[in-house]
């Protein structure tokens, strides 16, 4: 298996999906050790950075690639399997941006209102405990200890229809879905849009709730490796997701019942290619079945994620069984260390 | 401890939140021993049945209840916990019901297509395994057997403003929301709104997934017991849950991003109350601490919980240890058993 | 034909659809002469009235009615035609109520945000020039006069299911629909749930831009005459209107999107009865023909008016010729006087 | 002035704002004589052509441009004047497009439903009545002469942050509005973010609907003539129009009220700016001076429009009285011919 190293330099990040100029050729199969910056660009490392500042609005959410895998055409799908997520810095941060986020209004959810007040957290790494550290900002209440648990806001390809997407927008094409379940043992299935594939991914979260209330999650730098290989069929609407337990599919879009509507309907394609059901049966089944996390409510578009436990249904192998292989090709890196 | 048991006949059933007379009075600190019947009325008996033919929509989810609490005045906090769901009987049933469910036009999300297939599906009880059957009715697929996880569809009271509601619709009274945390070894908070707060429940789910994605869950009468219990004062804006592991709020509108907002702002309010924060500073913890199934997106409003694991945050007692105090009380009913 | 002069008292107003007892019963074929009080229930009389200290908001929207229509049985369609609207007062009041209004988050669209600040406006009317006039509170801009354009915010009927709903609610029963297209002229065509029909008015409006955008008109009370028929069968799926030069329907529901789903499916299908189009050419047609203002975006649910032109079609003659034989009828009142 | 006449070769055609290779640099204050291949591409010519096979949704809605502008930087306003549409075809067509449209379920809209029947309608201008012909395809029903009305469905500039949208996309850069406002007599401003503006027009109807139910108006190749000017400051946030009756804003979001409180918000804005209003002022006004009418709700983004009449207001002179200086260039050029 191919091991690929790479850590961008500042001026190699892209901030868009589709558009940008590979950093790198890779063949099916690789596995690669990167490292990505945190949402932010590194803007806000102290509760004095605010981020009407700081932030510089058209740059965030940096990504490493695109990465260009030989063989890749429309058509295809894209496997990418999360093997270990680790962050790269002893502090994340959190920011409430001015009309940025889900409980304040928006440059879309429109109102005449004063915004919020541009505000920064920063959460500190404790390794001992594995935890970030919460303190408040505007006195009273507790400081909390939360669990680390590390995720990645973006994966996604280049769009379809020669569009070039902003890596703040999720959509068919993944994006920053914003979802905990993008964590180390899922592997992420993306239809391919143009030759190549054109991936890259971002956005290291230490932690996140569901939703992403404030829009912003403990956005850190993290070091990050994957392995990625390709299916030559059977694209998928729009993004799955599949883990040890569970397969997933993750609808983007607003208002947030499209979002829904989307994700439950891959879900429905995805039971019907996989157990022989009739759309109308795994549509009922799934409405007993059906775990339905919000992954973020905040974005350009919203996301939710449909999940199924594995363990009810039949054992079947999606994708020629690439998951199982993947967790294969993961065990066979042994420890993950990085420099 | 006063125990009640109560078994409507046909007629006594009620078909709205407000508007219906009380089947009984009862004071706070009552266990009731109840039992309802399922959300089709008992219509849907076997797959022949067909909800179009059979279903009296003006006539579903039947309430047992309303209960008359005494000394309940509008502005206090009605406690309902629940002690046990047990099914009532051996089957329950599903059904696509023309025009109605997410997956489908509806007469609010109107298009000109045709509706899906009229169709229902019956569910076996195993009690051995504690599990229900589900089969394929449209040919090929496997027959699946899903864990019985028993809940309750509807817990309400009577609304505010004179305002008289079908058992269809959640909203601030609680009603339809169709969660599947409202099991056994919850607590429900209700604020209420007239005097004896008039809640009922009903709607009895064998399953359900989150979503419930096709408008209806497994549906089975339902052995009901609870607690209930009034809290002189506190009235929360829309209806609060608390488990031994968390504390919940649903907030019910649509589109489904207003569901979410007003859950989330009511969770933010919760912990200002509770940890002594600033809303500034619990929007931001629970930006990385909230959980948000859905509950569902069928309904004339749809439905999302937001979740708070307790174990992260420092010791609290909401509504002076209620919810301790109830699991306490459902302990000293012992087994519980049903005729 | 029957003429009825109705000014209620205080005490008479009815604040919900539903749920009210009836100030009269009047036979099929009547006009009314009938007085309504402002959306505020008089509370706000000068620019120091704030609406958070004075409006009760439980008790706005005071409808004048219900009146039992004799005859009237589910599934019928109650004719409203409204003959005069003329202001019953030298001024009215508009006003921005905390959480309230289109451009601010509300309890639905709820933020963490402060209010907008709470702001009466008062208009007062020249009737040598048909104006009211608006002036700045908030200092700078110019006092501007805008045209008088009298019409009623609500007009409606019992809902089905046995449902009651606030006057603040528009739905598929009428309701709150604040739409400028309810003036003089204009025959409104509702589905009778109850018997009775259990019809009211009120909610005058000296003008309203469309969308409403504030949450608040140029409310006033009003002076209106009224002639009130039955259809005795066809009850619409949604309010229908007819003017001399349109046909029209309103949808009302959450996101607008739905409300106009609603109210373009219902404009189709009156297409389909009228004119004996399929239903794809009807949609077709109307996708070039409608016309499609906002009504409000500011209610429980939003509204939106689906309207087409007549003179394009072929002449028809909806329920029998009723707009026609209003407007004679309406003509034979002669000049209209209110004490 | 400048006089520039442009029609594209089928190669020339862009299908993204953003993304392509200007056609050509003009100076500000230039005429331009140009030509519009329809929203199809040519694809329908028949009732027996269906979009589905003939369609290629990857190529619709080609556009005519992008043109540099000179001296236009990020920031600046562009004005586009238009002077004349004139139909340049005899007839145009009209499809239901599975899937799309808004009374169908849709790629967003996702349900499991079957689509609605793929049907192509041709209408055949009759110059002597200037109507187009409305043809039913499904037997029954008037064949129905519908006035000429030509509009632009998309008018827009390349995209901020770096993005490339399809001309199916209406957002803050203007594209597919799909609004009968953008006719002969109107100015249309937008806000340059990137360096010439890179503006292209297209997607001629010879008349649409409000809302343009079934997503599609009657398309047609379109003689068009426009006059393009630069502001060098005040780039507006949203699209804005002016007529020489009304001021305008375009909001383009999803759910439908958020491009209603966008385009709302913006109309505000200006106000403000033109008349010295306070914010809360303009925004009381408006409540009772808008007009509301729905653009599109069938595009990526649902477009309303906020119009505001000018005579009841006093008399203002936006972006230095460009409006009235276009109007004057307009009738300096005489009678409009096209070859």
């Amino acid at each position: 298996m191919d091991l690929v190293d790479f850590r961008p330099t500042r001026d190699q990040f892209a901030y868009t999906f589709g558009g940008a100029t590979p950093v790198m050729r890779i063949r099916p199969g690789t596995a690669l050790r990167l490292w990505t910056e945190d949402a932010f660009n590194f803007a806000l490392q102290s509760v004095d950075d605010l981020a009407s500042e700081k932030v510089n609005l058209a740059e965030v959410n940096p990504q490493t690639g695109p990465f260009f895998v030989e063989g890749a055409e429309p058509g295809d799908t894209l496997a990418v399997h999360i093997v270990d997520l680790t962050p790269a810095r002893s502090w994340g941060a959190s920011a409430t941006i001015p009309f940025f986020g889900g409980l304040t209004s928006t440059d879309r959810t429109s109102t005449l209102q004063e915004p919020l007040p541009d505000t920064t957290w920063i959460y500190h790494v404790d390794s001992a405990t594995n935890t970030v550290g919460f303190e408040p900002r505007f006195g009273g209440g507790p400081a909390v200890r939360l669990p680390i648990e590390p995720m990645l806001g973006t994966v996604g390809v280049a769009p379809a229809a020669r569009e070039v997407r902003t890596s703040l927008v999720p959509d068919r094409f993944g994006g920053n879905m914003d979802t905990p379940e993008m964590r180390a043992g899922t592997t992420c299935y993306l239809g391919v849009n143009v030759e190549g594939a054109l991936w890259s991914l971002g956005d290291g979260h230490y932690r996140q709730g569901e939703g992403e209330a404030c829009g912003t999650a403990v956005e850190g730098a993290m070091n990050v490796t994957v392995i990625v290989d390709l299916i030559k069929d059977g694209g998928p609407g729009w993004p799955r997701l599949e883990s040890d337990s569970h397969l997933m599919a993750v609808g983007s879009s607003r208002p947030l019942e499209d979002a829904w509507r989307t994700g439950q309907v891959e879900l429905v394609r995805w039971f019907e290619q996989l157990y022989g059901l009739h759309h109308m049966d795994a549509y009922q089944l799934l409405s007993q079945l059906s775990e339905a996390p919000l992954a973020n409510v905040v974005d350009a578009n919203y996301s939710v994620v449909l999940k199924a436990a594995k363990h009810v249904m039949p054992a079947v192998s999606p994708y020629g069984g690439m998951h199982a292989l993947m967790r294969e090709r993961a065990a066979s890196l042994g420890t993950i260390t990085y420099d």
